[in-house]
């Protein structure tokens, strides 16, 4: 063996921590009445950040899944095998309620108290979010179809995760997916080829294809078709009911840049049986109620993407000496930090404040219904659009070591344009938020009532309140709109988000916020704060853990409950 | 077999094209008096865009290089064996002289050229511009040591790519790499603790680790190491003069998050014999040389990146119909490709004029050496830093597709932040320029001079070079100045693109920038360019090609030609 040297000035590793420990996320349960999820949140978040949990998420995305198209006999057989880790993730979530919970649950806060635990969750390991968030998503789209939605839901919200081909009504909980983009179409699904032919018996037969499904093991997808009416929402399963396999092919799995544990696929249809869900020529209007809580799940997997690598960089820069201090002592790296630092609390304020607009719109409130319509698009194009930065930007924070896959910092640089794309790439996004300020006139008064709670609170904020009336005033010219869509939508996300970093978080870090983002004083990166910024203020707020407690005695207890608290599902 | 549709409405694959492709090239060449190099620039392009130079970067970096640490039969090797593809890659760049060729033309503009040709082959494959970036840097930093330069330099000036290892006066031509960071200090390499100790015969023995050399099969290697004078700069070759293994043991390979075509090390040097290069205490001086060299080609590889990166995007958009009409006649779609084409071109512009200082520099002329010292570390810490935000922006112009490795996008994002980690990351890179501007006050001056070349040309930036003059007057307290280093650096850098871009780009692409980048009037993502912005003079600008030539005839003629222009050497 050789041994040149002895090993110093490099972190330890940062493992038993919590994902939990923003004081963000326990004062928006409390704020939007949630309280009672703040035991779960908490023991979720300790179980996320155990190293059981981290080795879970490296084998995963280190072990991607496979496709078996045939059997060694030559059989058709159409199977993605995954890794044991995969399983427990999943099986965590599952437990947990983040595929279904709320939809059983008649306590007020029930989408916020999920989306909090999606949030600490995620952290952990962000591929086998997809099947977790399509299922949740799913339940509301399956609502249009009661019959199935009764012989289903039950199964969709159940917990217990249940992986395997067999007949559905066999099984003791379900997965489902979403089955829409095509080759030729992409957003553009009124372009779909899939042809759904009625076979007579209330049942359609499909052929077709579809270009990205993802989790094809899932037990249920939704997807959409051509019928002699227009375009359908039917409903797939993978088995059929006698327990044969469906006509759904599997022709590869996409190698993806990131999002690796996950499989997404290319499949196609041959015959499949399938179910109508809602009226065969409204398939877009049923299928939408769904892309909104995935759209949903993609702010906060950003947000968590972001609350993730800022963690590793505090937890660099701490340990981390050079030119004779620690990094987080220097000017210059403490701005970065802090920077990246409002980002991340200005992703997460947003996102559970969506959720929470989720649960009044499920209560029936009009103006919580009307806010998330506009809010939601905006902050689906600006948070998820941040990512990328804000993960290079973390990852540079730890400088080679960075770049390097074992430091967990290139996967969630990795992950990150996923989010911005699926769902409703950027442009498709910012568009949307057009389609709502010209459909629903009413999500723009929700919207500004809801900024204006801050209202007097900050000039710069007020004023870029001011500004955006007048910009959404300057909107009747399609063309001129349409260019200025992405403004727009990173506009309103950024007015929101001050408003409310001004009323809940700490005013060091609103302050800085509304310096930067709202009034002119930033650069196009990160580090730029202006040089009167609170930074000490600022990195106190995100960092209620010490260096020192989380890799010693204190955060190991803390997850030794939390893995307790949970049940020893791992 | 299954076919079940007709896959229509996605792009032809982009190949036979040229990298040499843009009009800012072929002007730059003209401008600073290089036509003479115009020739091989388009030769070379055309062959990069070739479908055989294509596949072998795919390959390149879809089998990564390989350590083998022991032979089959125990004994230790320290060998990496690479794809034979990215061999042939190294042997069009060391034929066509990328890595050394200045050093032995004295044709006005010699380094201008070769910065314009590794601009269009690294847009082929990036990773193996690293040993060629190294070799190019190597050159003037041996020189300090004339009787090591007077053996090596002939080799390493060779257009001959000899792989393997073997004495390095018994091959015909020699690569270089640089060997400095270590665990503990990273950037900080006054931190190091390899230990040089001379062996009384005027070599030295080398004894400690390095925690990222790149190019470890490279013949030479300029590493730092702690003598009793202070850190030396020493020469180590892998093969000593009678063929045996150096003292340098290969520890593993890095698992980067992209340039994975290159191996990039850990080593541990036992006694590695070692020639030191210029005084014992002076080695950081000394291979500072080396590090501004390897700085350009950061710049110019970022700036390939994003040319890479906008030309997929206008492809793919091209041909992509979606609600009805092609993406790139959509308004706000032309908005992004219009903002990536302006940073392209902005990058561009800037690389070129660095590389044209060091000729400048290189031919004695102070200023153009005063400016190249400041617009450096400006123009590294920025098109560096933009890099991934361009790439993230460019990949989700192609929607989902972007996010799967076949398109190469990922590839492109996954390089991308290395370029702004490596020889100093941003932080240092921005601190470098308040270094410059510290000990260096000509080095301002210059910066003014080229910059005002353009006064009254364009309010806007009239107004920024005001700013600027009065930023810099504002950094007499320390920590102060350091917590406005980026700021500073990215308002330098955008200065003298804008200057650049109002004299020698077209006029609604350089008003655009100065409205955007230096006006105030742009969002903090892509495709918010306000809307009275001349998106199709923008857009014809970086268009010179049209798609209908890119996928027929005329393309593949070009290629064809300049296949045979640089001698066949695939």
């Amino acid at each position: 063996m050789t041994v040149t040297h002895e090993v110093v000035n490099q972190a330890p590793p940062l493992t038993g921590f919590s994902t939990a420990d923003e004081p963000a996320l326990r004062e928006a349960l409390r704020r939007y009445g949630a309280a009672w999820g703040e035991p779960e949140v908490t023991a979720l978040g300790s179980l996320a950040g155990s190293a059981a949990v981290q080795d879970q998420a490296r084998w995963a995305e280190q072990q991607p899944p496979r496709l078996h198209t045939h059997d060694r006999f030559g059989h058709r057989v159409d199977e993605v095998e995954f890794h044991p880790a995969w399983h427990q993730l999943m099986t965590v979530a599952v437990e947990q309620g983040l595929h279904a919970a709320p939809w059983t649950d008649d306590r007020p806060g029930a989408h916020l108290v999920r989306a909090a635990k999606f949030y600490v969750w995620s952290q952990a390991e962000p591929g086998h979010g997809c099947p977790i968030s399509m299922t949740y998503a799913a339940v509301p789209a399956l609502r249009a179809a009661p019959e199935l939605a009764a012989r289903y839901e039950p199964l969709l919200a159940a917990r217990s995760y249940d992986f395997g081909l067999r007949a559905p009504l066999t099984k003791s909980g379900l997965i489902a997916g979403m089955s829409m983009t095509e080759k030729q179409g992409g957003s553009d699904v009124r372009a779909n080829t899939t042809r759904a032919v009625p076979a007579g018996d209330g049942t359609y037969r499909l052929t077709g294809h579809k270009w990205f499904t993802s989790a094809p093991m899932s037990d249920l997808f939704l997807a959409l078709a051509q019928t002699e009416e227009g375009l359908g929402c039917f409903l797939v399963p993978r088995v059929l009911p006698d327990g044969a396999l469906n006509g759904m092919r599997l022709m590869r799995l996409k190698d993806k840049l990131g999002n690796r544990s996950n499989a997404s696929s290319e499949i196609e249809y041959e015959q499949a049986v399938a179910w109508p869900v809602g009226e065969p020529g409204r398939g877009v209007r049923t299928i939408v109620e769904m892309v909104n809580m995935t759209r949903l799940d993609c702010v906060l997997g950003s947000a968590a993407g972001m609350r993730a690598g800022l963690r590793q960089a505090l937890h660099h820069t701490a340990h981390r000496r050079a030119f004779g201090r620690e990094l987080d002592r220097q000017p210059l790296m403490r701005s970065v930090l802090a920077d990246l630092a409002i980002e991340s609390e200005a992703a997460t304020l947003l996102g559970l404040r969506l959720a929470a607009a989720v649960d009044g719109a499920q209560a029936g409130d009009a103006q919580e219904a009307a806010l998330r319509r506009l809010a939601l698009a905006a902050g689906k194009y600006w948070v998820c659009k941040r990512g990328s930065a804000h993960a290079a930007e973390a990852l540079e924070c730890l400088g080679g070591n960075g770049y390097v896959e074992d430091s967990g910092m290139p996967r969630l640089y990795r992950e990150a344009p996923l989010l911005s794309i699926w769902e409703g790439s950027g442009n498709v996004a910012a568009l949307d938020v057009l389609r709502a300020l010209g459909r629903e006139p009413a999500a723009l008064d929700a919207f500004f009532a809801e900024v204006e709670q801050a209202a007097g609170a900050d000039r710069r904020l007020d004023a870029a309140v001011a500004g955006l009336r007048k910009l959404t005033g300057e909107l009747s010219n399609p063309e001129r709109a349409q260019l200025m869509a992405r403004a727009l939508a990173e506009r309103m996300a950024l007015v929101l988000q001050g408003s409310l970093l001004v009323r809940h978080s700490d005013p060091a870090l609103a302050d800085a916020f509304c310096a930067t983002r709202l009034g002119g004083e930033w650069g196009h990166a990160y580090g730029t704060l202006p040089p009167g910024a609170g930074l000490t203020a600022i990195l106190e707020r995100v960092r209620p853990w010490t260096p020192d407690a989380a890799t010693r005695g204190g955060a190991a207890e803390r997850t030794a409950a939390g893995v307790a608290a949970v049940g020893g599902a791992v």
